[in-house]
């Protein structure tokens, strides 16, 4: 890692960029004049008056920007699809044909999506922290914590909706933020282009560079009459921001200096390596080689019907995305020697604080006690594991039956005893969906995963074995034996006894001649068990890591950036492309023609043919870059992200919004774990494209109008 | 078509490069000099002394080159691959551990192998069409040019074994050319790498780029003590050839003139867009999805056991290849938009032809006629296709059966009307190699592969109905219940009572209760019929083809090349990358690191340890180069080469060798069809590559010594 740290030091000098996910506290120190912005970093971040920070929406999970006075909001196509598909049930597929309002009374609204605006930023540290008794055990402080941020934040939200407050711990707990937001519940779709445009190259292309996807859509944003947030109501106006982004004049090219503010959702760069150990030599192949041993059985049993295969979509969709994801991340770890360098990096660090009397003293066993954690953590990671597959890959039936014991019993607790995730509401709700839970379930399929995971728990390694699984298997002949039991005659495949279930006390189901909920009996004190040494596990690893960041600030200094969780980032980096194996350069720009070339008239990559008319009739002059000689679709560049970062804006040194990041490409699936210079690039569409499409292919001048754009 | 040709004209003088497969007598009209050649001409090739040309070897299908005073060749570990797997039947596993002979005395017969090395080149159009009759019939014409063809060379061979003539007809017989050989049938293995070298990437990276494969094996030319070419013999010595290849000097770097001489097997650049139009949209599409079904059927039954899925291993593997090439010419003609394209040249030749009256007088209907034949072929082109199943495509029964009827009615015919093809060596053959067909047999594989080829041309259009095979299955009710009968208690799948059948009249299957042969009698008027339907077709195509060449030079003047034939040609151009598609760019070197990196230890990407060894320790400095970094391993480059090429030498400015050429990039599967300057390359094998493996990997120290290489 240390290679790796002076590397990036000696780019900062060639390249102007730096990783990092930057708080706004930090921003005087990253010498950002020194990389190329021409504005002063107070037009970003100023406690006193309007900056561009106050045009960023945390948008849930995403991000979005505002782009006119009238509360305009720019974001990705990705992030717009759910209000899209809302919208389409009446009948109307605007996923296919997209959606554009010709005036504000035709905007439709989209339920669900809040829009939070900052108000004020805070650093409250010492208040959280004021009665916090540092000696105390690691669990017991946690909790205190917890409920200490609780009252602070009840505090100043009072009993307004239209305020939220959000203490945020920094660097495992070193540092709290509180950040304060305007919220906005009245959020309505304006343009979204359809789908093969704004999802244009699908999943085949997720992740991908090069890549042709105008992933873009127009929302607004509105408030009550009296300018405050609020829910939808037909009275609601505009939101009339103070400040909101300027739409670049000048053409993004390559080289230049780009910055992103967004609210990235979770990063793990802090791991030391026993956590990178476990992931890249356990979890990750492990977990790929079970499910692609998954994936197959279903794509057998999709095979023989039609049906079938419909059923075992969903799951096997799920199962693909985490493989993807799984793979990318440890071909990321193995292609960079990823734990050899934090093994180095650590070696460097220990030698640094072993130097200093005072920091050994205080640090000197905080890498050995999270060995010794992690050594705990892989005498039994097999038992987890093989636990952990009952909880939603042994099929539906042994998820419905141990979702009925441990309701009845978490019931039956004192509060004081009780899963903190254990939830009436969501216990509703999970009765309330049965009818969709079963849409997917087949007999021979659950019964082949059930039996896949029972195989797989029976089969441990002698130390690590599932005693108590054993001893209940015992009684039948045989796996098959105990499914033809269990799945013959049982009430759980219906709707009504099943619902019925959930309201029963645990003891009755040890009169009930059901297998399933007879297993999820056995099963369930191991999950508990479980649980409360991940909670032990967890609040002291929290402890320990927190140390660990003490001792590196110790060693580097203050400027560190805290692990992404979904808190307001900064994170710069020039235009750039990469090459990503031998022989092989890819350029930082894609173009409209590299559209067309990919349109193959099948889904994803599905043309709208008046995208091609306007190709063909060469109707686009006004948005080509010369450089290029074509329209700009999406560009390549430095910047760190990570998921929450979708529909960000991408900021050229004068804060002029030149495009909006939707993705990373494959060589960064690995970014919650480390930024590589060399490989790793965020994937942002091109705002000329996104002009383009929104004026000649949608039509809606009125927006560019509005924007300011002459 | 006249676009490429312009565009190929500016390229002409931008990139030194030019289409084209030449010959030696038009090699003074290429402008080689200005193109970047730094010898005379006159040393490549030179009627009255040795020259370039006498160190090219025809090697079969393939081509190798002399770079020694004793006889050494180089060629594609490919083309080697054979004698490879021959020696290596003794027990020892050459194909995997490569082979190098210590001294002359271990080096291994490939027997086989046959080295044709020119010793004379004529044109003889004269003499060929001295007694023909233009006016005859075209089948007849083209029979009496053999005849005339046959005279000639056997003059010049007499009784001689190691002197071989041929005479080519170029241009579709508008010129007829001598090619007399000398022939070396002593060939010996000398030093050939281990597979994960000499096939790295193997069918994976077939066709592809970036490009990792050290596809080169060294061989020897052995003869009579009297230096005359002879079959082996323990007393032959090597070949003293009077000129061989200097190894280059100078580092090979991107933009270079480079040159290729080879043996390029067969190109149809001249075809008309009528036979485009056939094979674009009608060949290519159909046998696409015709293959991908075959493909699917085999890989379905595969499934159901490793016994069943090593009998269909070999058909998939033809059909797998076919299917590539099929869709790699497919997708070229389509992105190149190549029969619109062809058609506008057209349009163009037509425009000049006829503002000429003499020359409209005399080819004035010569597209038209071509048009016309083609009308008539594809009138019924489904016919024709589904006909064509019964000759490999429909089970190994239906093959035999067909066979046998075949022989027995060849056979009773008089000399004059017998099919050209048939021959007594080849029955003999068939009849011998009868145990290693069934080896490939499965009852239920052959019934689903006729079953497929029956329902195919039973459900052919109205039109185009195969009355005959209506008429016979109309005997029983069902395909299947055909089947049935036909399998249950044949005789054909024993191998004596099948050898015995080849020896029967066919009067005698009249009698025979043999569905299988029933069907055989059914079909085989059929394809008599399309057989003498399809000579006539050609022999008119051919007269028509003929014309249209000379339409072509009466147009453009001479330069023009004719399509490859086998027979010997020069091609040129730059060291050059490209893009293949929209942001991304190929360059044209790849290196060691390269290879290093696509290391998965499994196959085709297991490399040899030793060579990462060599890798790590650096053992490489000498081969290195500079504005690489790297020892460079594959180049692609402009020449316009085709099967029959494959271990040709890559020469440089001086005529020195500096690579040897292995295969096409997948843009150039088109490449029997058309050139395309920007993203069309020959893929060679860097010489730096093959001297670093050869002395480092090796430790063949005396064969860099032997070729002069201090």
């Amino acid at each position: 890692m240390k290679k790796v740290f002076w590397i990036i030091i000696l780019l900062v000098y060639i390249s102007f960029a730096e990783e990092g996910m930057w708080m706004m506290n930090q921003l005087a120190s990253l010498g950002l004049k020194e990389k190329g912005l021409k504005i002063n970093i107070k037009e970003i971040y100023d406690e006193s008056r309007p900056s561009i920070v106050n045009t960023i929406v945390n948008l849930g999970g995403a991000t979005a920007e505002l782009v006119s006075p009238d509360g305009l909001l720019l974001t990705n196509h990705h992030v717009a699809f759910g209000a899209v598909q809302r919208a389409s049930t009446q009948g109307i597929d605007y996923i296919t044909n997209g959606f554009l309002a010709k005036s504000k009374e035709e905007e439709i609204p989209a339920p669900g999506y809040i829009a939070r605006i900052i108000q004020r930023i805070e650093d409250v540290t010492d208040q959280v922290l004021a009665d916090i008794d540092p000696a105390v055990d690691p669990v017991e402080k946690e909790k205190a914590i917890e409920k200490k941020i609780k009252q602070l934040t009840d505090q100043i939200e009072g009993d307004r909706d239209n305020i939220e407050a959000r203490i945020a711990g920094m660097y495992e707990g070193n540092q709290y933020v509180l950040f304060v937001y305007d919220v906005f519940e009245d959020v309505r779709m304006v343009y979204v282009p359809p789908q093969s445009i704004g999802n244009y190259g699908g999943d085949i292309d997720n992740w991908m560079w090069p890549r042709h996807t105008g992933d873009f859509s127009f929302l607004r944003v509105y408030t009550a009459p009296d300018g405050k947030g609020s829910k939808y109501s037909k009275d609601n106006m505009p939101y009339r921001p103070k400040r909101w982004l300027k739409i670049a004049s000048d053409p993004l090219k390559d080289g230049d200096f780009t910055f992103i503010l967004g609210y990235p959702g979770l990063t793990t760069r802090y791991r030391t390596s026993a956590s990178v150990d476990y992931y890249q030599n356990y979890f990750y192949p492990n977990s790929i080689k079970n499910f692609s041993e998954l994936i197959s059985l279903l794509e057998e049993k999709g095979k023989e019907s039609q049906v079938l295969s419909a059923k075992v979509a969903g799951l096997l969709s799920g199962l693909n995305n985490a493989m993807k994801n799984y793979q990318g991340n440890l071909d990321g770890m193995n292609a960079t020697g990823f734990l050899q360098k934090k093994k180095e990096y650590e070696a460097e660090l220990v030698k640094y604080i072993n130097s200093k009397p005072e920091l050994k003293k205080k640090y000197g066993n905080v890498l050995g006690d999270i060995v010794k954690i992690y050594e705990k953590i892989n005498s039994k990671r097999d038992y987890d594991y093989a636990l952990g597959q009952f909880n939603r890959l042994a099929g539906t039936l042994n998820r419905i039956a141990n979702n009925i014991y441990y309701v009845a019993k978490e019931r039956e607790k004192p509060d004081s005893e009780r899963d903190p995730g254990f939830s009436e509401k969501d216990i509703q709700q999970a009765v309330s969906r049965l009818k969709y839970t079963y849409m997917s379930y087949d007999e021979g399929v659950d019964k082949a995963l059930f039996k896949r995971a029972l195989n797989m728990a029976l089969s441990l390694p002698e130390d690590q074995t599932v005693v108590e699984l054993k001893e209940f298997m015992n009684q039948y002949e045989s796996v098959d034996a105990f499914l033809n039991a269990a799945y013959t005659n049982t009430r759980l495949t219906n709707i009504d006894s099943t619902a019925a279930l959930y309201s029963k006390p645990s003891a009755m189901f040890n009169t009930l001649n059901e297998p399933l909920i007879r297993l999820a009996a056995v099963l369930y004190p191991l999950f508990e068990k479980n649980r409360k040494s991940d909670e032990q596990i967890n609040a002291r690893l929290k402890k320990l890591r927190k140390d660990y960041i003490a001792m590196l600030t110790a060693w580097k200094g203050s400027h560190i950036y805290p692990d992404a969780n979904g808190t307001i980032r900064l994170t710069f980096g020039e235009v750039a492309g990469y090459k990503p194996r031998d022989a092989v350069e890819y350029k930082p720009f894609t173009t409209l023609t590299g559209v067309i070339e990919k349109d193959t008239g099948k889904e994803p990559f599905n043309l709208d043919p008046a995208l091609r008319t306007l190709y063909n009739k060469k109707d686009y002059e006004r948005w080509i870059c010369q450089a290029l000689g074509d329209v700009p679709v999406a560009f390549t560049h430095k910047c760190d992200i990570t998921g929450g970062n979708s529909g960000s804006p991408v900021m050229n040194a004068k804060g002029e919004l030149v495009g909006i990041a939707f993705d990373g490409n494959y060589e960064a699936l690995t970014c919650d774990w480390q930024y590589d210079d060399d490989l790793q690039r965020t994937i942002s569409v091109d705002i000329r494209y996104v002009l383009f499409i929104t004026e000649k292919f949608a039509g809606a001048q009125y927006l560019l109008d509005e924007m300011g754009i002459k």
